[in-house]
């Protein structure tokens, strides 16, 4: 590490993803830890699902039961609420294109709301596949609601929102979280050690 | 931790599984630095298969590449050599049989069976899915190459083999490695170190 603020972290998740809830979390320490940009980037994991042939964790037998297990375990080892929805998994694209809305006009503001979705899903078992959820949600940072809806219904935005889970797919991204740390992929929530390692050690 | 070498750290894999391979070396050091235990339980992960509708890592799209790159990470990382079957993956059932007909004879050498076949699979990309390699193999540790190939073909030991494929399932295992701390399920090479902090705290 140079100490430069160059470095990014890419964050490829599914504002359904339990994994990227936990996920997000322990990213906000290691970015703040390193002077790491995350870049956010929520797409579809069902567009992934597509060409791999998985199923979501909740609707595979014995995955769903270690998850719901491990979750638990790991709420209380990061100490964070963890509350599931009783549909969980919600499809979460007005979530998703309400954050590349955002995304357009602050950054910044674009990675709290990714944040505040994600605790607003899994503290507080909100619908965040509900729109009315989401207007509601990105009202808090300092936009109208009509603004919010008409952006989440923009054909431009859906056709982004579209593109960035085609990219996802099209850079090798199957699951959630997902991360490129300087163009090395890693894959999941206990991988963030690991990416500590090669960041600090330049690769290996 | 109370001192008494009475823990012991259940391994469920499969012969034929990357993952296994690096994590029976992780494994291997962190049981030896905890006086642990190892309960060799090797199983086929295709059965598993069957109840998840899962495909093995290298006939998934994505993940295949990522897989490939990540073993070779690992690799480099774990000092370990590292080379793929040219038709990975093996259906490694005659190893298995052996494992549990070497397993009634001793368990100990049953052990250091388990990690050179998952050695010889993956350093020296040998067939560990054909009957002739495995018996070559089992010779080297007391046992005469008749005697191997009678008890793989025995219907007691082929009996006894399914019934650990169906244990595996009827305990939750999905994967390969899976591992079981005092009965704590931990699923993944990438768990290991949180499966010490769970050892060390004696849970959360």
């Amino acid at each position: 590490m140079d100490g430069q603020d160059e470095h990014c972290v890419e964050f490829w998740f599914d504002f359904a993803s339990g994994y990227a809830y936990f996920g997000a979390h322990d990213l906000l320490n290691f970015a703040k830890r390193y002077s790491l940009r995350i870049v956010w980037r929520p797409f579809m994991l069902g567009s992934a699902f597509k060409v791999t042939g998985a199923t979501g964790l909740s609707s595979t037998p014995l995955k769903a039961e270690y998850a719901k297990h491990d979750w638990a375990r790991l709420a209380r080892l990061q100490n964070l609420p963890f509350t599931l929805h009783d549909e969980h998994p919600r499809i979460t694209l007005p979530a998703m294109r309400a954050f590349y809305w955002i995304e357009r006009r602050s950054v910044e503001v674009a990675g709290h709301f990714a944040l505040a979705t994600l605790n607003a899903y899994f503290q507080d078992a909100r619908d965040m596949g509900d729109l009315d959820a989401v207007v509601e949600l990105g009202s808090n940072f300092g936009f109208q609601k009509d603004q919010i809806r008409r952006g989440v219904n923009d054909p431009e935005i859906k056709a982004l929102a579209r593109a960035k889970s085609e990219e996802a797919i099209a850079r090798g991204v199957f699951g959630s979280p997902f991360f490129f740390l300087e163009g090395e992929p890693f894959w999941g929530w206990d991988r963030i050690p690991l990416m500590e390692k090669w960041l600090v050690e330049e690769g290996w």
